[in-house]
């Protein structure tokens, strides 16, 4: 029995609803995309929840679920996975947490939770708040994008379950308050570091100059969204695969890198509607080569569907067709190809739906349904029926006989 | 509402994946076989996923599966089942293990696993250690095929949660360690008794002789698979039914007895590719006279599968055909029939696969779907749809009318 390779292909919110004004059809229905339907041709189909019925999946939970763990088990808040794309690795027992730059008065009152979205400085700033103590905590603080941030408690007796800082609009910020006996020491670690964060970040070269410009400065630390590490065994070690992504937005390489997936920079892939496919096909073949397990994110049909722009979304779909046309010709019938959708982003909705989303899986020894193109109503009448999204790994690993016995 | 009888027939291992030199065709769907293709049509199908997505059944965890309980509940090891097929009944608070007869040097290092595959003498060695007393803690011991052997300890204060002391290949024996604070004493006690059988056996007659005679002494008991009982109602408690099962192996014997079906010795149901399939089929129809519900193992499409044989499992499918031919006729349609497989066994996997596999049941007032051959492809469009093992029993009790309501 050998073990195949897996490639899954994730067209970011590409299911979606029928559309009046396009006969009745979604962009699946409508768009040209002969590999995608080589895929449902030659193995099976179905239809999948990705986190539930009827819940609507984030794009970080979807893709817990879409690599087999249970969302509501390893998801505790949206920071280790912030912490994971700033490439911070955590250990059990950090609390991590996403973080604003802002700008606060003298009395602790925020007059913009973005620091006039500051984007240059940060570094600066964050290292002058990394690797200072609070009590026998360690803080590691590291900047991101623009105004964001990520920070990092280490030390003894954490716990996530802590209220927000951040308000979420101007005014008063808000004290951390323990939500378990548990937390309670983590709260006063928290708050205290907001106000360590004002009394460094204020007297910061960086600031003064800030407000030699007439801009506000960032002068405090706004943390949200906290969460530990959850009881995540990456898939490496789960599985015994090696596994890599081609992704371009930073959640979802933040998410792949916590799993333990290898996350190269791929020139061109944006994450965005002008993602260069030929650039992610060409990678993905490549990491085909030494990994078991490769996966493909790509955004657009997501951002379409937010935009409410259908003839946007099928055109991002014939893109992801010509990209996953040329990986099937050079892999050939070698690998399980696994074909889905984190969330349905219906251009009618405008944003995630609970609609299940199309999912098919071809290979080489693989039972083959009677279902002839990959879309939200053909796959529905498929051999693989109506699965969980945290199912749907261990249903893949099986196909390419990576499986593992319970019994004898 | 009428009760009505259950045939339940399981054709172990029958499930498949396409091969390309049969036209790309599993084995049942190259079969002839009229009577599992009626059942099909009369009745409604889907398929199973024995364990769970994904995950490679044994054949007693998916038996337990297929008998309703939730292996991950009641399955802790294959002790137990062992223990059931010796016809040892169990009580609560035992700790049941699988056990070889080995050969030890005087440094309890093993020489031999399974003393030469010892096949005489068995029954005396283990009565010497049948009744002794570790501690507080009562030893049961009985011989079974070969070199095999169950040892069961009921006392006080035990659990299940030990490691193997049978190193599973000659040299150091190794020590029971508890993996669990609460199987501290189980683990002392096991050690102990391992030491023991050390010290009878070594000077036992039997193995005087067999030294004499230049055979590996039977002078040490490796003991492995430790098991507790799981809160297993049996079945006829649970459901009010009387249980019986024809089945050749020892192994799925044990497990009907262990969930309190009658199990008859049925002459020539051998468990092998030569069983005869007319007695087993005049076996069921005897014991539907008086049972409930009838279960039928038949082990050759797996053994089949794991010669990699796609015509012996051809074969091995027609022959169960013609023996559930024979039972149909006799009983009308006086009784519920369920058709399916404990797991997949394809001929190019040759061994246990998570594909899911195909179930069909009809009775005189089921539901008609479209299917109408029992296969793994056709079963998928049924109405049943993708269900779990352990919801095919109260599925089928729903169309035997012998459901309970919860609510009123």
């Amino acid at each position: 029995m050998t073990a195949k390779k897996i490639l899954m292909v994730v067209c970011d919110g590409v299911s979606d609803r029928p559309v009046k004004q396009f006969e009745g059809k979604t962009p699946l229905q409508v768009a040209r995309k002969p590999a995608m339907d080589a895929v449902a041709r030659n193995g099976v189909s179905g239809t999948m929840d990705v986190i539930a019925p009827g819940v609507i999946p984030g794009s970080d939970t979807a893709h817990l679920a879409l690599f087999g763990y249970d969302p509501y088990r390893v998801y505790t808040g949206r920071g280790p996975i912030e912490a994971a794309g700033a490439e911070i690795p955590l250990v059990e027992g950090d609390v991590a947490f996403r973080c604003n730059f802002a700008t606060s008065d003298d009395h602790m009152r925020i007059t913009d939770r973005r620091a006039g979205r500051i984007r240059s400085g940060t570094a600066e700033l964050a290292t002058a708040l990394s690797g200072m103590k609070v009590e026998d905590v360690e803080v590691i603080f590291k900047e991101a994008s623009e105004h964001r941030a990520v920070l990092v408690l280490r030390g003894p007796g954490l716990d996530h379950r802590v209220t927000e800082v951040d308000p979420h609009r101007e005014g008063e910020i808000l004290k951390a308050r323990a939500e378990s006996p548990d937390a309670e020491k983590t709260a006063r670690i928290l708050n205290a570091f907001v106000e360590k964060s004002y009394d460094i970040l204020s007297k910061h070269p960086v600031n003064k100059r800030r407000e030699k410009e007439g801009l506000p400065p960032a002068n405090i630390i706004l943390p949200r969204g906290a969460g530990s590490l959850g009881e995540l065994e990456p898939l490496p070690q789960r599985f015994g695969m090696k596994c890599a992504a081609v992704a371009g937005v930073t959640l979802v390489k933040g998410i792949c890198r916590m799993v333990g997936m290898d996350v190269p920079d791929v020139e061109g892939a944006t994450g965005a509607l002008d993602t260069d496919y030929t650039a992610k096909a060409e990678a993905a073949i490549g990491l085909l080569e030494e990994n078991d397990l490769v996966f493909i994110n790509v955004k657009a049909p997501d951002i379409a569907g937010h935009d409410g722009d259908f003839q946007g979304k099928v055109l991002a779909i014939e893109n992801i067709d010509m990209m996953l046309g040329r990986i099937l010709e050079s892999i050939h019938e070698e690998a399980v190809v696994v074909l889905t959708a984190d969330h349905s982003t219906p251009v009618t909705v405008k944003d995630h739906s609970a609609d299940p989303v199309p999912v098919a899986v071809s290979g080489a020894d693989s039972r083959v349904d009677g279902v002839r193109a990959f879309d939200e109503i053909s796959a529905a009448s498929g051999a693989i029926g109506r699965i969980r999204g945290m199912d749907l790994l261990p249903i893949v690993l099986g196909m390419a006989n990576r499986s593992s016995k319970f019994g004898a």
